[in-house]
């Protein structure tokens, strides 16, 4: 349930995205690809790249990988208008997925699980409009590596349309990373399922709890994912460029989104119902030790009573009322005979009650 | 809740139809139907049939049964212009019900309950205009007959009124489909809430938490399916072609779909219910055999240290308060009368308490 | 929680409200009242009135009680218009209360509480426009009594109005019907909620759950008939005649039925609350019959121990340390003074613990 | 839980305000206030003060407390026009707070609670137009002397304004006499919360069901308060008189009465979680009993098996192998010492698994 | 869950800010801060101040600091013609945050969480419009220095600006103190999870219910707060004042809000999930403890049975049948290893019942 979200100081000035203190050494890579219907240029690694001028036509897209300087940041800023308030969210990790449209650029950040931590999230920015698009990544490398092989198809559709398109592209990668972990967690369910339902581990509970909060966390996620595509249509409608053909792109990913949420509800209805069967089984368990206990209690204490009277002391001398029973020739026997019958109807009493 | 969802890769690129790899051997089966409301003719069969030019007037209805071939696909595609982002949704099966309304036609893709595994799906999938219907089933063969024997009378309404109305008695087919499988669940409920008032089994919550799994995938679809409901009133109020004629019909299809919502709401709290009483049942029984034990223990446990009392060895000789009771005529009567007094006044204090 | 929907089989054609195969004999009863405001001509039991011509002025109301035989349906569905798909919701009974506007009538589906059986009710459907008003009703005869005899009063608002008033009035009618058996739940609740904090019988918690299912049951019923008011409402407001001198009675109608929800909304969280305190109570009760057990077994467990251990046989004579305690002239008084001394030990003990 | 609600018999006619069969004798007081921002008469007592001539400027606030006589609301009715179906309310006691807008004047039913009965209210109705306002109260007498009060004084708004601010004025006070009650409640919940948490009392929970009962009926009035709000600015807005003078006043009560639903609705929560906090240690305290019960009985119940054997009468003169320890110099001492040793064994790994 | 609102006494007159008992001494310090881009003088301390002209242009900021006096009060109220029901809110602490818009100038409560004290809050209170800004703050001392600090600094966005500019900083200001608050919490729940799982105090619920009420508390200020924010931005889009440069600051406050109620939501129910992992592992616990129990009397009781009946003192002269074996040679050691077979075995059953 770890969340490391890096506040701002209260009471700090909006926008301030150069107050990160960890900002000593930095390893971004940046990568600018020029492309038209017909070509593609592609070059990385060297911040000089950014002063190339853009070609007249096509689209410019200029990924940062790994944590931006201050230079990169600055230049950026400076060459396409970028917000500081958006430059703020880009460099401090934690947000939740959201869009915003500033008045030169749509800016969106994405969540993408971490395959290799659950529960946990990488953040994949992008600024963009018909001409640039802008990208930042700090995680996995080779995230962007299908986008990258698309685009370097001639035939692919992202070639043959604006910078719009790249960004539902980027959004759609960040949706599909979810289904992925989310049948995961479907198989972890079912597994628990299986086990609850057969022979429960005294950490059932336990991880059962760490599968919810695990779901809290990615239905947050998909539902801020939501709002972005609902934003975008909004976004789509309103505006003067003529985007239309983007409108069935989005619309499937709204679909997938809303299958990744539909999803995610229902395990978590699953898990809680599964909570309920757990604890049920857990009451059923007690009932039957109880019930173990209670047979032979009552069975075997009564006739411990009863020997426990004729292994008294009295004097058989002191008077004819003083057990005269142990000088019977048949009182052992019969006192045996009647433990015997006393034990033997009690279980059939058990039996008729069910309960064994 | 096992659910078998075919997702795309990471990053692959939209609309891509042609990329399931299990796709080496197929059996579909392409039945193609031209109908005005005075001619009916129908062949089946062969994949040229599609290259049948078209009637003037009147509606044709092409119905591809079993797992298309991508010529299936692509034909269809090319001579109708199909969007690809539907023909994925087609070929991947495990979808949500949905519509999406593309330039030349509606699509709706269905979910009909597979009445031979409980909580699983078929998937029916329809293209629509005023002219053409296109539909796709991969599943228990028979389903759509009753459509095809409607279709086969002269005096159906269906045969005098465009492909909508085609589109429409297909949703309506699917959502008669969801009643028996209701109903059955109902049954099953009722069935479980009179053993578990009853004598419940050990095995109940376990097929409860099944029948709530079970409903939650249908609640998923049916909510879904209402949502292509609305979703089409939508389109024909704002469609240019006046298709009012259809309104009733779809205002039908929606009282039922609420109707199968309202029934699995309700079964829901039913059975939420029921697993509370269920669990008070499971405390009751425990309260049960705890209170006989608790009756044996109080009733033997005093008396039983009396009669240990009375079995000690000291030695009587040893002075005057050295266990005198063991010599005096009415010790042994007086300690038996002593402990039936006993006996007698708890069971008298348990009937007052009302533990018996 | 039995619920008998007479549904369609999947496939059927809609508006086939001619294939209910229980029609064999019919027994419906129909009455044609013409009302103006200063004249009343009530007939009824005859198939032909129906041919009768309707007055210039004034209002006819087609009322039929029972099962309505096919004739009479085609006959009304033709000199009146009905829509087959409306017809089908009068013969099938089990609909839920729903609104339908048609192009010559608007449509009603009443459910009305069966006071003889809780949780069942009776359908009454009603066709109303200004002139015609055309109900059915199968079930209790004599529920609309108070209609007639208000309709045979010269003075009454109902003859002054046209037929939509005798819709409204007999939607009222239903509405107020819903009072009585929901003021019924609230006593059966209180009676409950006094026995479980008294003294509850073992069967509470299975009455409690019948009741929230009939509780559900008229929840829906009750939703239902208010978007019927909703949908009343707004085809008030887009009417092109004028009826807003009814606006006022159906606002008194709504008031009353979010009345009737509100009721059952509180019923509803007091028996959840309920079950809660019912369980709660068993668990103390369970806590309290093991405090009796522990105190007993506490008590006497070890005393037993003691007394045996002097009731070992082992031979005094084969040493100085085998049970000379035996041979003490105060041995016995020292033995049973320490164990009267540790018993009361212990009840202090228990009595500072506040377990007695 | 109990709610007297007077029903209508089931098809009476609507605004049928006359029917009440408890009229027979009547006390109701009526009092006549006629004012202007420099001049206030105030009469009261006599029916025929409703016969004098209204000021032609000013406002006249007639207000009949006590059970009103059909005499009295017959005049009423004729000099203003009252609707009937809104008298049927005023008599008619256990409304729903309520707004409706009549064609002359609006009509607004409060619910203000009763100091002396927790859970039940006293129902206060109000007529209002510009001139004009009739306000009906049958409770506790001086409710509304505080109104009185600042209408005596000459500096006061309620002077300035007109009849809509002496409705305001009337709704504010019914909103203000929630908060005593509800901090009431609250003080009820911490005292609880405190018991709980220390040492809970068995009628505990069955208090705090009482508690939620009554959150239950608040929260209920609370919310139908604010829609008579949201109502009331509706009718601002689309009214022809401009009266956004009161627009702020009613913001103040809007921001009064969702701060009452706010504590309720913590209150409701605090109330649940605390439920469970019962319930948890009442599960504790059975726990707790259990392990000593668990403790007594390990201890003592082995030894006293053992101290049972050598308590066995076997002849030790049979054979060698009978019961030989029985003549070992140290055998009582070598039992009692391995006795010891058991037992402070267990002790030992009682205290490591930490149940000591 | 303590709460101190101060409440009107019911029917006293709106806007009565001057009726609080509790100010005859008062300690207000007042501070007057006039900017514009270029110049900023602040003074404080002395109630004249306010009579000094304010400048031409920039913007007067006037903090009261302290429970203000009545002089105060007045003379704000005559100076720039605030209403007196927001001064009535001013002073009455314990309100809800919210947003009033006045006919000059914006009103706005904010609640600032208090760190010196868990689930409480100190109250910020703003006017502002374009020329001026006048905000109440009694609580702790320091709180705006960062925003003081940002004033005194030439090139901050702030002075640049108009007055909503500072509301803006001083509503962001009172969110970013919620994120540390809410981060803590967050740590307490992490601390009782990882205690629960392993191994739970007794009042680990007592704390959970506390920190729950706190959450409830922080989840009612952060919707409150969400809603000032939609009322300013429909306040913005209605408003003739063109001020669209404060819409993105807005929305990153917008942002920071959601993003408080969603990491609120989630602890929420964090703390639900680890209430019912509490409850289940008490109850294994209690599972665990009476498995011991059963364990040790099944094996213990009936052996001691066994050796009472041995024990009893028949005498073996009365004839052939009583208690011969007692005089069998091997009969002691048949009965001990009768007893050691029997413990043994019902200890393989345990072990195959997997109870050990």
């Amino acid at each position: 349930m770890k969340k490391t979200v890096r506040h701002r100081v209260p009471g700090t000035s909006p926008g301030a995205y150069d107050i990160a203190p960890v900002r000593a050494v930095q390893h971004a890579h940046v990568e600018v690809s020029d492309y038209t219907a017909t070509t593609l240029t592609a070059q990385s690694s060297d911040i000089e790249l950014l002063d190339s001028p853009q070609p007249t036509s096509g689209v410019r897209w200029i990924h940062v990988a790994g944590t931006p300087s201050m230079e990169v940041l600055d230049k950026l800023r400076k060459l396409y208008g970028l917000d500081p308030l958006a430059l703020e969210d880009v460099v401090n990790l934690g947000q939740r997925p959201k869009f915003n449209e500033y008045q030169t650029m749509l800016f969106v950040t994405l969540l993408i699980p971490d395959h290799a931590e659950a529960g946990r999230f990488e953040q994949l920015s992008v600024f963009a409009n018909a001409r640039t698009v802008i990208s930042f990544h700090d995680g996995t490398p080779g995230l962007l590596d299908p986008i990258r092989k698309r685009l370097a198809s001639d035939s692919s559709r992202m070639r043959r349309n604006d910078g719009c398109y790249l960004l539902y592209a980027l959004i759609d990668l960040g949706i599909d990373h979810l289904f992925p972990v989310i049948d995961g967690i479907g198989g972890e369910i079912s597994a628990l399922e299986a086990e609850v339902l057969e022979r429960p581990r005294r950490n059932a509970l336990a991880r059962l709890h760490e599968i919810r909060n695990r779901l809290l966390v990615y239905r947050r996620t998909a539902w801020a994912t939501r709002e972005i595509l609902s934003d975008l249509f909004r976004h789509l409608d309103s505006s003067d460029e003529d985007r239309t053909y983007l409108r069935p792109y989005l619309q499937d990913c709204h679909d997938h989104i809303v299958s990744v949420i539909d999803l995610l509800e229902t395990h978590r209805e699953v898990a809680t119902s599964l909570v309920e069967v757990y604890l049920s089984l857990v009451s059923n368990r007690l009932n039957e030790t109880m019930r173990v206990l209670t047979l032979i209690a009552t069975l075997f204490i009564p006739p411990t009573f009863i020997v426990g009277v004729y292994g008294m002391n009295f004097d058989r001398d002191a008077g004819p009322w003083s057990m005269p029973e142990l000088g019977w020739p048949f009182g052992y026997v019969g006192v045996m005979a009647f433990i015997g019958v006393m034990m033997v109807g009690m279980l059939i009493y058990f039996r008729i009650k069910r309960w064994i």
